[in-house]
């Protein structure tokens, strides 16, 4: 039988296996190569430029945090701006929400769109949804000419290297604190922590937000299909706290079934291990004994 | 340039994969394949049976997490247990509590406990601490003769199959109940919730535990050369529950230096995944949605 495996490297060093059934897709689109996987223990598989974006198995995962960490801080998201939501796990998450009155999804990449609605059904019903306006452009771009409008910012965008690279930039953050109201949130990437190219990037990424915002909190979650399974993502706000301002009750009252976020995992998501307070405090810049 | 690569099975159809500087040593045991590798991103690697135990990088967060957690809480531990610990680590970290009096480390492979010591330095010391006695049988054989003598109990052994087999059964876990004093701590190992087979494993031995100790707790870290990354812990107890009774106060005045472990990431580490708890409580078998 044909043994087919798909590597992502980790580190020079470290590299994840995933067997696969067959290749659903692969075309380089003018910004990355995307490919579509059909693996057997994590279901199909979105890679971008060789690192696995995306699995079926474990997507919810990363979808949930991005989505309910915020939307049970914020008391009332109106308006929502997705950057580089390829796909649309966290669309499916924010459309849950009727409060929510406008989701704009910005993505650079048309066909990455087309390819995503194409091959996770599940997540493509809510391209649909009547409050979600897609824009084709380049997220840097187009927050440069947004201010005080959106309630919460979710930069959904894969790693600093690439088409999402202008999305790490100091004046990207400048222009997303004018694109929200006073009161808004933003959540973004802050990588893996524990190899040391990761941990640079991690500790780059929150001394660029930290200076610029009121509120700059680091959260993890255990996602296996990123590098040593443990990611981090930023809550940063203008005004809330991710912890202090949490409103469990209201979120438990929702109803909504989620499979990895609870209020309880909310709250604890924000305790981070020492060696990594150490790295986000300048105090420690490798992980390792 | 030579490229050699040790990979571990996670499950049939993933695999994990560390670039190998050399192979130190390889050789089966009475009980099991013991290899020791030189690795480029987690320094060496202790694998028993093919699975990695140990690496010198990532070492020290299960370590301080099988530790200072009950220690934590508990308010005099004197007397110590540890089964199947052929790394040092957990004794290093148990040996900075002066309050402990003896630690009886029950190891059933003499042979992997010397290439430990040979091998893994840095943890080597910890084993001529006066304080620590060394039994050289089966951790099953030994609980069956010792009643109400240990206010701790770690169960540092290797996955539920090969040589640790004994130690996940309910007659274990009952003759542990019989070792400890009337407010002693257990703490064992639960494997990784996601793949499938894990999963079952996770849920037969929380349920083993809970039928027998009045407080049986699951706590999660982040461990990179884990299975996906997310390594659960059990809390089984007579008396103390691990968050309402941990003594952070206590715990912060002591001055320890630590890595991952600190109060606040004690108390998180017991918030579960909504799949996880789910999974315990025998609601879900498959954490895939």
């Amino acid at each position: 039988m044909k043994e087919l495996w798909f590597s992502e490297y980790h580190s020079e060093d470290v590299k994840l296996s995933v067997r696969i059934r067959r290749e659903l897709y692969s075309h380089r689109s003018r910004y990355q190569e995307i490919t579509i996987l059909d693996s057997f223990e994590y279901g199909r598989l979105l890679c971008l430029d060789g690192c696995i974006m995306l699995s079926e198995k474990d997507q919810f995962i990363y979808h949930e945090m991005i989505t309910h960490v915020p939307l049970a801080v914020h008391p009332r998201v109106r308006s929502v701006l997705v950057i580089g939501a390829g796909n649309g796990g966290c669309l499916r998450e924010l459309c849950l929400y009727p409060e929510i009155e406008t989701i704009d999804l910005v993505e650079i990449d048309a066909e990455l769109l087309g390819i995503v609605q194409e091959f996770f059904p599940k997540s493509a019903s809510s391209f649909r949804d009547p409050r979600v306006r897609i824009q084709l452009t380049d997220g840097l771009q187009f927050v440069r000419h947004v201010h005080d409008c959106y309630d919460l910012i979710i930069v959904d965008n894969p790693d600093p290297f690439g088409p999402g690279e202008s999305l790490f930039t100091r004046e990207f953050y400048g222009n997303c604190f004018q694109a929200l109201r006073g009161d808004g949130i933003l959540i973004n990437q802050h990588e893996s922590p524990f190899y040391p190219e990761d941990a640079r990037e991690v500790r780059n990424t929150h001394q660029k937000t930290k200076g610029l915002f009121p509120v700059a909190k680091i959260y993890q979650a255990h996602i296996p299909t990123y590098p040593m399974g443990h990611w981090l993502l930023g809550f940063i706000s203008k005004k809330y706290d991710p912890v202090a301002d949490l409103d469990a009750e209201r979120f438990t009252a929702r109803g909504l079934r989620t499979r990895y976020y609870n209020p309880k995992l909310h709250q604890a998501s924000f305790a981070l291990p020492t060696y990594l307070l150490d790295l986000l405090a300048g105090r420690d810049m490798n992980p390792s004994p």
